[in-house]
């Protein structure tokens, strides 16, 4: 076996409980609670004497738990379909999203959140935001699922946090974009830097990641309830960070319908892509998600309900043709293999998403739609009312690429690659660890 | 095979496509954000100058996605047990169901929600409305399960979203009925609509779609998380539209309670009706859920929680003697093939469902246990404070059966039955176009 | 066979239907709408007149949902790992629970909600404590599961319940403990209760409830399907019923990174204990939850988010080393056979989570993080200001164990040992009544 199994029983335990204890004296010596939870910082009674609920964690707390369930549950089983992805790998991956959180808290706290104390103060908003860093770093996992060993994925994933804070820092504050769904910073940079680690991975001899016949009916009903639950909560993810109030509202309308019309246009292009009208569960599991993606930018702008229903449609058939056709060109011509279709689902949406929200953004000021609200939305114009924001908006989407690439090629020549001697064969990595015989069906 | 492929791959990508276009049209023409979530109609500070929640979004989300994880994971894994329902059935109903929120968004709004500028303003509340219209179509659905083709379940699809939206209307507007759960307007109107295709779809030849030993242990386990979905999040179904506060607690607190009695009593039953006493899975994924369904008109009256065990009691021994003894019955004496017996699921607990209304709500007024706040839960009193509340709500389950075995007779004959010269054998309808082999288990 | 089936179908419909109609009078005379669901009660406007969401339900209701959804998802699909344990279990545990949560409603209102008038007030509140007794009678099932008869387990569950209640009203109120996750009132006195029983079920002959090799590859998915759900929403569970505002914030957020930090451990322990280096799933799906039972008191303490990290670090060592060598030690040399493991996942980190709630609840009044808020935590000082916490808090984790030792030794030797004539073999109990041959994949 390329992986010694005395060497991972070693490695990947030391460095997992280092890596732990290292977060137990970082968030001793930087994690507070903030004035939603601390009792001093709190309000907790509103101008009428009435313990309130004006307490943010109310606003945000069910959304959370939508996210939450994205993660683990949406993204954990929808990887399922593949049948060589066995229950070592599930507990890695839970492994590294656990670790992931804790990491996110950390990275994102020094750059966005650092008090003039010098302690990074936590609450629900907080948690919000590292699962969707983790979401990040799942994403970027579709792209070398079975190509890399756990304590190469632990690296990986250690980078990868701390570049999205670098990336959403970037977008968020110099550039001031509007990205509440991450249309930019969790789907763009995750699927490139992926893909860029993927493309250094590359080894000619290795067969496609996703066997064509690979899964079997049971996988694939495993995968659906990852889809249908990443479905279900995405107005909640979409809306999750959003202004409280009619912008979180909008941002769950927008998604709800952008969704319903990608499904219905990728069931359309699925059949019609097949000689025979049959449907392609790989399209069903995944192409009918890439509506969320693409609005997670303007999901709080006034984009209207038809306006999401386009952006819709023309993702779903993007998405769908890309499956179909982009894919295999990529693995055969640019070399670079992408399991799980990351580029369909997160990739071209996101871009799409960005393009979008320029779009949305740049007609916002004239637009009267927002009235005197304008700059709740758009918190920017407070400060620069000149600004353009279609412009910057854009900008964004070309540095979460440009961040991805660079980022991802990097990550990937430096940890991915050892051990070099010995390259590790599809098969004897995401699955060379199975607890039992059983776990190839 | 009864289907051309090749005609398949045209027609159905063809009009889903078609549809989908329209839909973003008439979209554009008719709808726009409602006070809660366009920035200028918004009211998003409180007397007091906060940031306020009193944004009928925050009281209604979380029932919301609650209520779309019941339709799009609880219906849709529930009909997994079917061993013949595949791949492509998945995602045939995946996009029937999509469209069907789009649809319905625009039907429910033209008779209910138009305002004076000829606009239908949406927000969480219409994507309730639309989630329940869709779960109406996904009970029809659950009689012809595997008789029609994808097409003619489109076809299906659109009228019977219409007929909804024109029953809904008649039942909570002339009628002026209570039912947040939708006892008449979902359970019994989707019900009899579906019984009523099916008679015209039905076949001598045709063996019944449910097989004795249909089904396997896994197919079975991923059928319990649909009716675990329902079960569990039916207090949310039954209140999401409920008058906020006091109504929307106490539907959640009957239905919590009824559908604990009905899951006493269906195993009771189950374990009686079986010769060696053992239990039948079909009775465990179904009449365990039928107490939630005969709440959904009585759920926030008043009708005290051992009224709630009441109903459940009495409804969990209906729709189990309904499996055992009437389904066979309706099979092979009525000519009526229930495929997923949703006539013990949801026709008569529905009919119990809407009768119990009549009784809560006749003895209202004069039970004294509403105060002042009477006109809270029956706002039509305001206008006739005279309205016999029993009798109209009496005649709002009449006009649901009615309007379902006239309506599904009508679509059944026009859309379903054709292409004539071959009728569709079950084996390649919903399972013709499966995506592999190895769909059958 | 060891059940007469005959027997079982007369004893089994009999006794639940004779309880269900004790639990209609019950309920009649004893159960009334709480002043949040009653229409004269409740106050349903603020001061400035709108119609207020100060209504407790939503503060309560989303993480009543998702601790309904630990209770029957979690619980439910996290003992499907276990081929044996096939439909019929699925359908009896589905009725104990449901049985369990109505029992629970009027056991627990007798001792802590009955009113002036002789009533039990119930809302919201209280379906979640219905829910949170359930949670023990099933974590207690964990322990005997597959050695005892339907009828045994429903009197188990007839007697647990009221177990619980007068343990759980010992702990509130004499010794004024703060226990809002429960590690105490729930997982400490749920498994003693459990491990008792089983002990006295004890019969040299029975080979081990969880066979080593017992689990095929969808099994463990449906497993993890279940373990996800209770570790997502375990944030939920630990914080649902704490003071509303910053507590409810900070149960949240602890629970959350100790949870994350119990995953971490947990893989890496894994991973050393086996000589390959491989993962254990027993593992995965167990030991990454006993982070949130060991801060189930603690939680809404300010106890810190490093403080939290600590508490999962330990806790997933100790779960994990007693999973691979105190449940055979218990098995062989204690004659307590712990089918499920529920002392590694319940018990020990119960303990654990009552030491460290006494430890944090003892610095709380010198911390001085409170601040003035230090008797919204610790309501007791308001009465008892000298009150030593620590002391008190400690002195429950050993009532809980004292409790659940005494009553299922009791409860075990009375009703679970008859048939004393013959004993049921393993085979016979929770899988003699399969409705299909397929069960046993």
């Amino acid at each position: 076996m390329a992986i010694n199994p005395t060497r991972l029983r070693i490695r990947l335990p030391a460095l997992a409980i280092f890596l732990q204890i290292a977060m137990i004296i970082l968030f001793g010596v930087f994690i507070r609670y903030d004035e939603n939870a601390d009792p001093i910082l709190s309000k907790e009674h509103n101008l009428t004497g009435e313990r309130t609920i004006q307490n943010e964690f109310y606003f945000r707390y069910p959304s959370f738990q939508d996210v939450h369930v994205m993660i683990f549950i949406g993204f954990g089983f929808l990887m399922t379909f593949l049948k060589r992805y066995g229950f070592s790998s599930v507990g890695f991956n839970f492994m590294l999203a656990a670790f992931g959180i804790q990491w996110a808290t950390l990275m994102q706290g020094w750059f966005e959140h650092l008090g003039p104390d010098g302690k990074i103060r936590v609450g629900v908003i907080n948690m919000i935001n590292a699962d969707f860093c983790t979401a990040s770093v799942l994403i970027a996992f579709g792209a070398v699922l079975g190509k890399t060993t756990p304590v190469q994925m632990l690296f990986m994933a250690i980078f990868q946090v701390t570049l999205f804070a670098v990336n959403e820092f970037i977008i968020l504050h110099p550039l001031h974009c509007n990205d509440a769904g991450g249309s930019m910073t969790i789907h763009t940079f995750g699927c490139y830097f992926g893909l860029a680690v993927s493309r250094v991975l590359y080894r000619p001899g290795l067969k496609e990641g996703h066997p064509k016949n690979g899964s079997v009916y049971h996988s694939d009903l495993f995968a659906m309830i990852g889809t249908l639950y990443l479905w279900m909560y995405w107005p909640s993810f979409n809306s999750a960070i959003s202004v409280t109030g009619a912008d979180q509202h909008r941002a769950a309308i927008n998604t709800y319908y952008t969704l319903a019309a990608c499904v219905v246009v990728t069931v359309a292009m699925s059949s019609l892509l097949d000689k025979r009208g049959r449907l392609d569960m790989v399209h069903i599991q995944n192409a009918t998600l890439a509506g969320g993606v693409a609005m997670g930018t303007a999901g709080e702008m006034m984009i209207t309900a038809y306006g999401a229903l386009i952006v819709g449609f023309i993702t779903g058939i993007v998405s769908t043709l890309g499956f179909k056709y982009l894919t295999p060109f990529m693995a055969s011509k640019l070399k670079i293999q992408d399991t799980c279709g990351i580029h369909n689902l997160h990739g071209m949406p996101g871009i799409i998403g960005g393009i979008t929200g320029a779009i949305t953004a740049a007609t916002a000021p004239t637009s009267g739609t927002y009235g005197e609200r304008l700059t709740d939305t758009f918190s920017v114009l407070t400060k620069h009312p000149e600004r353009l924001l279609g412009g910057f908006q854009m900008s964004g989407t070309l540095v979460a690429i440009a961040m991805g690439i660079v980022g991802g090629t990097v990550v990937g020549e430096f940890c991915c690659r050892a051990p070099k001697t010995h390259p590790v064969p599809i098969n004897e990595c995401a699955t060379s660890t199975e607890s039992s015989p059983n776990t190839a069906v």
